[in-house]
């Protein structure tokens, strides 16, 4: 019977909770709405209790490697407490990791979910071939993770990864951090869909204007699908959308040169329109991967950039989608305890 | 006697050699100009005729632990050949470190310039006490190393760091690597010259003109000189180099959360000019920073950024200047060997 691992990915809108095995198989997932209104104690003691459930039901079905949790916001890993999640509110200050220690009667490891999603590409995804990588989640916000060695690059106390807000525009659009111009303001669904309605007041986006009389909750996706249609300020949208992250990129490569950039998270589905500026972006902006592209031409086999011709090389800089859709974070998460010094095998109490 | 290293910094202007003990203590220093115009071969040949001159001297004061080489220029680690270098015309794919080894009949350290300075400041500069630090070398360009583990993070090529072409301005000034509005383009001393050169073109700094009428090759230092004494245009060109440094610096924070951030090169001189709205702009563009900032206030005790009042603690950001000055990358470079896995002590033909 296989070794298996709880991960637990704490949305705002969603809480899911899996029993993964050792090689990345999801055995069970439970999905729930997050109630953030019933309050923090309330989705605590319902996540517990879920964790309870799948921990009872696969008692006896190999070793348990211990429960892996990912959270959205910054969390100080020194004190399991939540400095920021915008997704959460009323959870700042709260000591997330204690509280649920306490509760389960075990130790879990506590992660911020763009790093989980990270550790997730970077186990059985997008980054299974590499020891590094950096991923960008472009979902309501930005997030990041970064993943050296097989392990989540933390910093000095647990917040690094935090490409959401890296500047593009110096005088740009003012960002919730308190910065200006971060990339989270031009390549997340929010951004999409203020970038929408900025057009739409402006008169220029005629399709765009008849898409939200449709629908007033003009979505990211519908601007895709515009986009898909030839509507070509939807397009310009992607555009932007592709060289905000193009100049992120660039920049991580010159700083970082790892060997992989993947994007999740469901903006990512819209690749397709976004990748173009983008990859030309980083090309223009970063020698580093100009050194580094990918350059061997071996007809017929299908590299995972856009020059479908390529074949990446041991020394090539990619750039790529992510591979596991929104169980990214789910998948990272289980992987927590399983590469963890904080295993908490031993002392689970089912 | 104590044991030993080479350290040697090859310069575009000067080529400086040095042994350094296990302690970081420079034993000798031999300062030369770098005869950039009679060509690759004879620039290594005086260079390696210098290190077995330091050798022979030092025969029997100790165990050698080897020689460390720092260059400017992009070094692909893994073939010793020179991607890029502005300062030494002429070296692009140049077997550099073969041919230094053929010479010198033993291996050698190779490293980029600014990672062997970050080295240095970390060895026994202003990151002594922290094993990860990210440095900014402000010189001609604008260089960079990150140091993590006490190791200098190479990434896949060995093309890491390069902090001088993250963009701060999308559309700005085009830069010498093929991208525009390049950090270097803000606060090198090459871009401080150009700035005011533009200031004294549109008449709007008639103090740096009138330094520029006696002085045609106006320096960066001049410019500084000015600020000093309350030129109002100069100092705004040093709040633009602030402010550069400062997006650059805060995305970086929001990216690596490491606990310190070191300024060094020749600009770095001029800190109280550019400091303040350098690090007003990272408080604003980076949570991060304002979640780690030094707060404990210890009246009398001297903190390593402006804040003189305020005591840094193991949480710490720290931004700081270099303490090593133009020595930082000459003792850097005789770190690599003690540190490295390519010593070359066993071989060492004296």
């Amino acid at each position: 019977m296989p070794d298996f691992a709880i991960g637990v990915d704490l949305g705002g809108t969603n809480l899911r909770i899996a029993a993964v095995d050792a090689n990345g198989k999801v055995m069970e997932k439970i999905t729930t709405s997050t109630e953030v209104s019933r309050g923090r104690d309330q989705v605590i003691f319902e996540m517990c209790n879920t964790i309870q459930e799948v921990l009872v039901k696969f008692r006896g079905s190999g070793h348990i490697a211990g429960i892996g949790i990912g959270i959205p916001g910054i969390i100080d890993m020194q004190t399991g407490m939540l400095h920021e999640s915008p997704n959460l509110p009323g959870w700042q200050d709260y000591p997330v990791k204690q509280e649920i220690e306490r509760r389960l009667g075990t130790t879990v490891v506590l992660e911020n979910d763009a790093n989980s999603a990270a550790l997730g590409e970077k186990w059985i995804g997008a980054g299974e071939s590499v020891d590094d990588l950096c991923m960008i989640t472009l979902g309501t916000g930005v997030g990041g993770g970064i993943v050296t060695g097989g392990e989540i690059w933390h910093g000095m106390t647990g917040m690094a990864g935090e490409m959401g807000h890296v500047t593009v525009e110096p005088d740009g659009v003012p960002c919730g951090c308190g910065g200006r111009g971060c990339v989270e303001q031009y390549a997340s669904a929010t951004a999409i869909k203020r970038m929408a309605v900025e057009a739409i007041a402006k008169g220029s986006a005629p399709e765009l204007a008849r898409a939200m009389r449709e629908e007033p909750e003009l979505s990211a996706k519908v601007v895709y699908q515009m986009a898909l249609q030839g509507d070509e300020p939807a397009q310009k949208i992607f555009r932007t959308v592709g060289r905000a992250l193009g100049i992120v990129i660039g920049s991580a490569v010159n700083i970082f040169n790892l060997p992989m950039y993947v994007i999740g998270g469901g903006v990512a589905s819209a690749w397709d329109s976004f990748a173009p500026s983008m990859l030309e972006e980083v090309r223009v902006r970063s020698f580093v991967y100009r050194a580094t592209m990918p350059h061997e031409s071996v007809p017929g086999v299908q590299g995972t950039n856009v020059h479908d011709d390529v074949l990446p090389t041991r020394r090539s800089t990619i750039i790529t989608r992510a591979l596991l859709g929104s169980d990214a974070g789910l998948i990272g998460a289980a992987r927590l305890p399983m590469t963890s010094g904080e295993r908490a095998a031993s002392d689970l109490r089912l």
